[in-house]
């Protein structure tokens, strides 16, 4: 693991870090807050997965997060969204290819080789983290994300439930088999066959009975602005709500009145997560 | 005016507008942060000029000054760092030109048609919000800044101090004919006789005895990382020390172990200098 940099911050460091993924055949950037604490202290670990065309930047400039990290002892993990490089395929779009991993494990050419963020962030980057910072505790984790990192989150939480105790998300996509980005995304990544989607879907997961699987879900927490011009088409928050209704699984959705998209709204509501994550990894 | 954008966020709204300014000649574009308020109620004014390179965009999206505003009433205005535009005459150099206007008014070709920042800041911008934000009270106002916008709030607070009750600075550049960002800046807007510079130098609006001119200087508070690549080339805050000590004028210089000059130091201390403003501006 090679240092880009490292800032003081509320106390603590706030990192950017690389190195070379076996799984993506890339060099892969991530950062890592380190809450300011004693000498041989275990602090629970909190991932977050970013959204479409976002990097590790996005929300480490702009997550408004190291405060309450700060203030709870929080380690805060932010990897990137997709392999990068010449060498790496890509799309043209936005919303495919490059910046737009959607958390998958990819089976289809070209895509095949450097499309793994599932098992990157399943596997690999956990071992590297438990491996390079002695202070995270990884009995102890949480995970949330924002659009397509909230589909991330929620899709590895759900596969992974005695891995992660609680997991939030803000503004996710819910449901990538019920609209155009996973209709899009799911289909160059995994092929036609919409079965094979289903792992990646958390209302899937949820109605194919994963959370019944005799380990216990993780608590959830939902935030969702009212006006966020996604909400519609894209990332349907009442289908989660439906599906954790008919699985009687208890799960906290907030409708917050007149905000976006944007990391305004995660700013927003970033330290009541961290907080609400804190709480229950303890 | 014209809004370029507005966002809810910690319950009030971030705005971005533009306007024709009569001043640099040029569009420019400020932010605007209103926080959540009882209709009709009029709220102090934290003014926040930037540093070297900077837009309004840089303390708007890095600087974590939102939450801290809403929990205090406090309006939050960020102003751009210099005109803009193809029409302006610019340097290739970081540090003068475009994005470097030191919040003086130049008096050298060819940067005195447009470069006017302290009588865009000092008068015209003023009256724009007080015209266009009823909810600013510009009764009540503070200034503070980063770096170049440390020495912007210095010296405006300095020559203006009936109108700013507080001042506050990030790693300010506090003596500009003392550190050869301010030398080739000033030579360059205000031409070589330094008798000129002295009402754009903080430690030489003090040893010149404003602060005995009859009106109270506005309290003082400062923030220096002691990690900061220029503290001991172009800020040395220990000029500024020496100054208000000279004077008899009550400063608080604080040094924070291991911060930097980036955001990451900025948006540690941003929170503590919005209370502190406002409870200057009560």
């Amino acid at each position: 693991m090679d240092t880009v940099s490292e800032n003081t911050a509320f106390g603590g460091v706030q990192g950017v870090y690389s190195h070379a993924s076996a799984e993506t055949g890339t060099e892969m950037t991530f950062s890592v807050y380190v809450p300011p604490h004693e000498p041989g202290a275990k602090l629970p670990v909190l991932w977050y997965l970013s959204g479409l065309t976002c990097t590790h930047a996005n929300v480490t400039e702009k997550g408004e997060y190291r405060a309450a990290c700060a203030e709870h002892g929080v380690i805060f993990i932010a990897p990137d969204t997709s392999p990068r490089g010449d060498d790496v395929p890509d799309d043209e779009a936005y919303d495919f290819g490059k910046g737009a991993g959607f958390y998958v494990d990819a089976t289809e050419e070209p895509w095949v080789k450097n499309f793994r963020m599932r098992s990157y962030i399943e596997r690999e980057l956990p071992a590297l983290i438990a491996e390079c910072f002695p202070a995270a505790d990884m009995s102890r984790q949480g995970i949330t994300g924002h659009s397509m990192g909230g589909h991330g989150a929620l899709t590895i939480a759900l596969r992974n439930p005695d891995r992660f105790k609680s997991v939030s998300a803000f503004a996710p996509i819910v449901s990538p088999l019920n609209c155009p980005w996973g209709e899009k995304a799911l289909s160059g990544y995994l092929g036609p066959d919409k079965s094979a989607w289903r792992e990646y879907d958390a209302c899937a997961l949820i109605d194919d009975g994963l959370s019944k699987s005799g380990v216990s879900l993780p608590n959830l927490l939902i935030d969702q602005g009212t006006d966020d011009n996604f909400l519609k088409d894209q990332l349907k928050t009442g289908l989660l709500a439906l599906a954790c209704k008919k699985a009687a699984i208890p799960a906290t959705i907030r409708m917050q009145e007149g905000y976006d998209h944007s990391y305004y709204f995660i700013s927003t509501f970033m330290a009541d997560h961290v907080r609400w994550h804190a709480e229950r990894l303890r």
